[in-house]
């Protein structure tokens, strides 16, 4: 069971992503609980001011100190300490990694931070962690803090079926997952490979290797950079005319193939 | 004026980030226009079967090619051909280069997977593109569809009011950007930094590019690597004792400090 609390401007621009799908199940189910504060209830001017301008000059407005302190304050009172964190582009990247390490707290505190960010003094005081879900520009850390609720809690125990999978597949090597096919056998003029059809696990399991090995390169040679083989990989990477241009690609890198 | 179309098996998951804050201007002014489609709707048998085993094995399920195929041609036939985008771990990664590409797009498809993936056919036939937001998991490509639509979003013209800021700085150099301060001008007992309230702007900018640096270092090294510097940077380098640290960083890449 983990407890989410969003500190957020915009607390309606959250409600539909938690009331469908796997999130809403998680949350009947017991698994997670989600709360959502708004921190513009925080603000101490009649007009609800939660930003200003930035000391120094600059274009756009940085989010107040005051507002979002109050609001960690009541959160904590009423929930615990947490761990907070803060939806950035200047964080630190989200990974499935980071996803399983958070999946093992009880009390995540999630602020959404927008315009050109928050006040530093706030970051410093109030912020365990600085976290951006990817390298692009969101007009607010909803969107963001949503990605990283939704990751997490599917790796709580018990909140995936078996028709959902937890997919333990993807990113536990750094190679993309191979094509998927399923019924009918023949789509659209084109068949299925006969190799996913012979029913010798071996082949296929070879097959998948293989094209997985093909679309890393051609889509994520990043991820391949991180990756090593079995000398029986190297064996089949070589023999299918692979094995050049991934070892080309790890040369500047400190992996071995 | 973007026309973003999005096939999903949860539509009504989407209503309220699409209802809220920017992106709801955004529709409101015709700057952009959004419509849902739900694949569920063009399955072919009397369960609404949208899914099925994959071939060959393997946990999870598969989303079937007809009903996506006959998804895509009813949006291709009322609102014309567009860019099919499909969401999945297994795609290139979504950057803000990419997000700038895409917002100069007339009409995208963006298709939500779910499960263990599409049907590798209807990807081949149907699919221009296949995009990932980050290397983590989500329980359906909904979310990342989203995070798609905000980030080109706010790049058609007209869509930002100057409260909220184009934000140039973040992205257009490999370098997280500085932190930033508002008011008041002692909050908890913590000082805006002088510099920022000396009014001279060159030593504002270098303050501000030196803690740049060295956020970046900390947090994000991988980015620091693709970043060069000027010969005058480079002097403020290293006079703030950094310069060793981001060369010897970017030794093993092919930039140069």
């Amino acid at each position: 069971m983990i407890t989410f609390d969003i500190l957020t401007i915009f607390p309606d621009l959250l409600a539909s992503p938690f009331n469908e799908g796997i999130l809403r199940r998680a949350r009947q189910d017991g698994h997670i609980d989600i709360h959502t504060t708004n921190i513009r209830d925080f603000a101490l001017d009649k007009h609800s001011m939660t930003d200003d301008r930035p000391f120094g000059g600059g274009e756009g407005m940085v989010m107040k100190p005051e507002p979002l302190a109050a609001a960690v304050e009541q959160v904590r009172n009423h929930r615990g300490a947490g761990k907070v964190i803060l939806m950035s582009p200047q964080g630190t990247m989200f990974t499935q990694e980071l996803a399983e390490k958070l999946a093992e707290e009880e009390h995540l505190i999630l602020v959404c931070g927008r315009y050109e960010g928050v006040d530093e003094r706030f970051r410093a005081t109030y912020v365990d962690e600085e976290i951006s879900i990817g390298d692009y520009i969101l007009t607010g850390g909803e969107l963001a803090a949503m990605v990283v609720i939704d990751a997490v809690t599917r790796l709580v125990p018990g909140v995936l079926g078996c028709s959902d999978s937890a997919d333990k597949d993807t990113f536990s090597r750094n190679l993309l997952k191979h094509p998927q096919y399923t019924r009918p056998r023949v789509w659209n003029e084109m068949e299925v490979p006969d190799e996913l059809l012979s029913g010798n696990h071996e082949v296929i399991e070879k097959m998948r290797f293989l094209e997985s090995v093909r679309r890393t390169l051609a889509r994520r040679p990043d991820l391949l950079k991180l990756e090593t083989f079995s000398d029986s990989e190297k064996k089949l990477l070589r023999r299918h005319g692979l094995y050049a241009a991934v070892k080309s690609l790890q040369a500047d890198s400190n992996s071995t193939v």
